[in-house]
């Protein structure tokens, strides 16, 4: 069961409003980067955890975490919005030469939203909960949020650069910092669990013959004009302790030639495409 | 550029075609598990590969491969596809019990594509391209390509396991192969660049005074009535090598409460929210 | 800021575990009538509240409440999900008739999230944040809120005559229960403002002079072949206390027919729709 | 069935064009608060409706006005964007010193519809029927279309606010107009079906045994730092008649932790969340 | 303007209720091969038409009738869905070895419709106002328009196959006559405008020296392992009047080698990819 | 099986990278009208593809041409970006009087995607696999094929217009060119079936005992102001050979009105609407 508390995780401030920058922050909102994935993300695994306790208990807890940066960034947006222009006389008030274009604005923070946040991304596209994985595997879902979180930081330290706004460097410093643990804690349950060679290949509880194991070890270089590019996928020991791999260079098919012959009657295809026999 | 044999990269039989399965293999082409997601990954990765050339290689050419595999996926949807009843007489005649009920198969097979694949997934959704994740940071984007092989290695141990039949059966041990290959490729382009160690926090280019480095080692348990889990996520040497982990049970808000007072005049808010003095 | 109780906000019991019922559930998490949708909504709204600050305070516990919901919903899909068959073996056993088919189960909880709950509406079509109404104009938003709860205990109230599963009617009592307050949770905020009344039209800032009043308080009947129904829509008092309502029956264009004329040059159209002189 | 005139139900005339405001008339068109979703929606719910007849002719008319709104709005968009410049020639001539920037306008209105309206909104996002709400629940649906048409004037009102074309705020005082009455013609309905208070809680055909009771009539306070906000929502008679409102301040979990113990063989999980014995 | 007859544009009956031809049905309202799509693809192409304006009444009749055949698949898919169970009492009732099993029906006629149509196709996905092709060039809407009956009437033919119902059977046959009419109408609107040759090259107002020729009339053959089919797209005068076609078999690129570099300091890259000296 | 040769199949050069013609020229990439879109559906066509299987040769072939289009379009993106400014020192040295304004740049080139292409439109909207038209009936989908090849090449036509860049113009001529040929090789291949009246109507294989024909040869004029445009599609005979084209003028519904009369019991409709003997 979920509480809140009145008060923000960290402190958030602006000390100059720019709705540019309202329409960029949404990008950590509602983007495939952004907050509303995480945390709905550790929530699904959370809730269709197996197995080890303990993990269930750091999926929720961080979810819960991540609610918590979806209100911080809630908040700047609205603060970048504070005073932001909403009729054509103080649009043309601000900046004569504009005649109210709005720019990089986005127009939906004034239409639609009264100057306030929207679960969507920089582009103005809702978040689509496609982006929530969570296949019930532990090493594929750790690996998943690993992966949110090297994103999300990437995506922190790029408004970072864009802003000089000491407000939002500070509370994007905050971000930044807490998407550095945050990777680090998912690679942490994957050591707990034995380290990343042990859980490798996922799913590790695929039986050998389930596999065509002759087909697992090799880099296969589709390129015709180039040799393989020479590197570790190419030579040295398996990460999974198995094998050994290897490259083969220019690479020939081995299946058929795929052909569905004709048609069958009443299928909604042409004349020209039906086999009257079938 | 690319090019095309007539002939698939492995073969592909079915012994009995079953519509349900052709259903459910969709989800190996139009899934976020699938190929199509895998191949536009990795495309439009290697379009924006900066650095090292070898990487950019590597994208594309398994790029390549995965379309590849996308046209394996078809036909064995098509294949499994063949014979399904289009009409109501045949529907009957096939089973007079069932009364024409579609039962798990798609619909969509029978009044959309006339018997053959499509960019959908198990439920009929189709594919959104939103799905490539492509950041032009080679470590988030490994990670990204790991987490994709690994959900894409579990979804086919999944089909493998609920069919019996053997051509599928070996197909399927063809899939299960790569994607334990594709795993550790990815894996080994990490290696190239010093290991998992080195390239931590993603990106590891952000400098230390961008990050609010207090908050960086810390596990947060948001979680009212129990303690922090205890595990390798709260003890021990940070694996970026600069600090220790920690544990930061039942934190305090330390921000703001928030609020945003009055709204403007014009801004479309109801009378009693406007300050006429904004 | 958020925090979390590791135990549920009700008990949430299966007596008798079907995936159908699974599948039918998902509707109330990831429908636009369930509970991501009250739960996201109310939050933003909470974000972006100006005026009188209880109204967010309502928002934001309220937000935090649904969460709640999502939870104890996931947990009933896992539930139901419980000893589902994952493989040809289990299925065929089951129930030899079936021949494995899938029935009228989501073959997503299957192949993509290891017998759990995820995202999606009982169509496994994901949810999709452009549900989200908060316009920042607290009457729309109350309507909203109140609309989002009505559809929710319809869906409800049809899941709970779905299913004879004890636990399962015990439980959608629940949340039948807490949709029938929140409905007037929401009223009763719009009461606080003084009445419905008062608040009419939305938003009730628009000066008279923005406004063709002229056409503000008739219904227009644009059936050629009836009359207008009759009833309060077309006579007696308007409910914001400015007018009559009345009744304009075959109602005749009063604007210009449309017509753009010719194309302009490297505008992409046909040589036939351009016109050179533009 | 439908039929048509040849000209607009208002007249829509545009002083001087204005590409920008083209890109903001969108979301009047394709966006949430748009008419193409009320068309949309009262078409649906007409389609769907059961009981009194004379509210799905109601529906049916009013879907039929709106149509006739989409149909001014697109030719409001054509006219704004009459002599937009199509080619870098034009566009630096027009403005050398913003060098071919697009500034606000939607770049699709050029590249892909000829300068013409398209089904999207602001953002250029196209409109998802997923937000035909049409629940064959008739105080549902009501309340759901006095939503829409409080979130539309809303959005006519900021349109309205935006810009400074006569005829374009001629245009939208005649849409401001007929929101205001169709939000007091569903309301309307509902005065018909007893008001409001009969038709609470929706469904009102739910029996009083499907529901938790006590959990009906208290506000859940879930902020812990502070009391629940006084006001109707927890004090006086409920709205429905059958109780007094109440608040429940800090309230505990009542539910179980859910645990999902191990994980099924074959199903996809990694070992080490496996029971051999499942 | 839009107006409206309460009866339908022909009769609709339905023998035999059959809640799976109901989910059949959605393809044809909510499908991309559906009603929704014809009816608002006319609409706006009618609202950005340019030159003739017998083209703009055409399509904007077209659009209006297409809307009466919405109409009547919705009410078609109401008497489907006439008896349907809605609790598990009749559903067991009805037919208790499927246990209440939904089978090929679409729950959310059940759960969120009210037993009534929705803009959804059979798959449950909503209709996405992408699919509106109007691109402000004649010949190209025409063709989108004749591709949409194509498919259209492909689709219904499917449906009058699957169906032994006399009333479906009935309806189809006038959908599928429609259908047949305007695929022609809008090939009659080519022929208007000169013939499909004088139409070619889509847009034929693009200069010739915009083109490079030297590439706008050869097949190439990217099969590696096989020749270029032979047939009148490899020889003879091109359709457009201007060269005869040719086959340009294994081709080799003619561009470079794509390489972007380094990537920028406060790129967001990592460091391994980042030139200091950018 | 496919394959890959580093070089890009013509040479793509910018002379002055320009940030919005990157964003402009994401919609050849993943618009509607795009690069995507075409490579995918002929892949699925051919994936699909029964008769004769030159047809499958050739929807095979041209899909691999096309994937070579999206990598030089991703290559021209991204050469556009080249010097794009990533922090707000760069963007106000640039231009110090737009004060970092993004203007008409996608601001994901800087936040998401690290200065290349990304799989959406101009819009920043990703593209959707549902715009796959893939029949399995030949005729259809060759009319979707020159359909998508002539908004392609209206596209190529107005992105050359919006530019100056010679490099650009270059490139772009060799996309018109392109789509100049396969506009026409698709009608070949129509042609190579007996030509389009031999095809007509589509589907071709439905018996005539399918189609109520009385009413599959006029054109309904549903305006009830103007008469029919007069033109071909009213007169003369039919292009498939089996009858004259008529005009309807003003056309009465011939159906009945509909009606559904009251709502189950258990239904989830209000009281106001149940019959209690259903």
């Amino acid at each position: 069961m979920f509480h809140h508390s009145a008060k923000l995780q960290y402190p958030v401030k602006v000390d100059k409003p720019n709705p540019e920058f309202a329409m960029l922050l949404q990008q950590a909102i509602g983007g495939v980067e952004g907050e509303i994935r995480v945390a709905m993300q550790y929530f699904f695994q959370a809730m269709g955890a197996r197995g080890d306790d303990r993990i269930r208990d750091l999926l929720m807890s961080t979810a819960t975490e991540e609610l918590s940066h979806i209100e911080m960034l809630g908040h700047a947006v609205a603060l970048n919005l504070e005073g932001a222009p909403v009729s054509y006389q103080e649009a043309t008030a601000k900046d004569p030469v504009m005649n109210a274009i709005l720019g990089g604005a986005n127009p939906r923070h004034i239409l639609s939203s009264g100057l306030s946040a929207m679960p969507v991304n920089a582009n103005g596209v809702p978040f689509d909960m496609s982006h929530i994985y969570a296949t019930g595997n532990v090493a594929a879902d750790m690996l998943a949020n690993v992966t949110a979180e090297a994103s999300g930081r990437v995506l922190a330290s790029r408004l970072y650069n864009w802003t000089d706004d000491h407000g939002m460097k500070d509370f994007l410093s905050f971000l930044i910092a807490r998407d550095t643990y945050h990777q680090q804690q998912w690679l942490a349950v994957i050591e707990e669990l034995g380290g990343l060679g042990a859980q490798l290949p996922v799913p590790n509880s695929t039986p050998e013959d389930h596999e065509a194991m002759q087909h697992s070890y090799y880099y296969l270089n589709t390129l015709l004009d180039k040799e393989a590019p020479k590197g570790r996928w190419g030579e040295g020991p398996s990460f999974d302790g198995r094998s050994e791999f290897s490259v083969q260079n220019q690479p020939a098919p081995e299946g058929q030639e795929p052909t569905l012959g004709m048609a069958k009657e009443k299928s909604g295809a042409q004349k020209e495409q039906i086999d009257p026999s079938k």
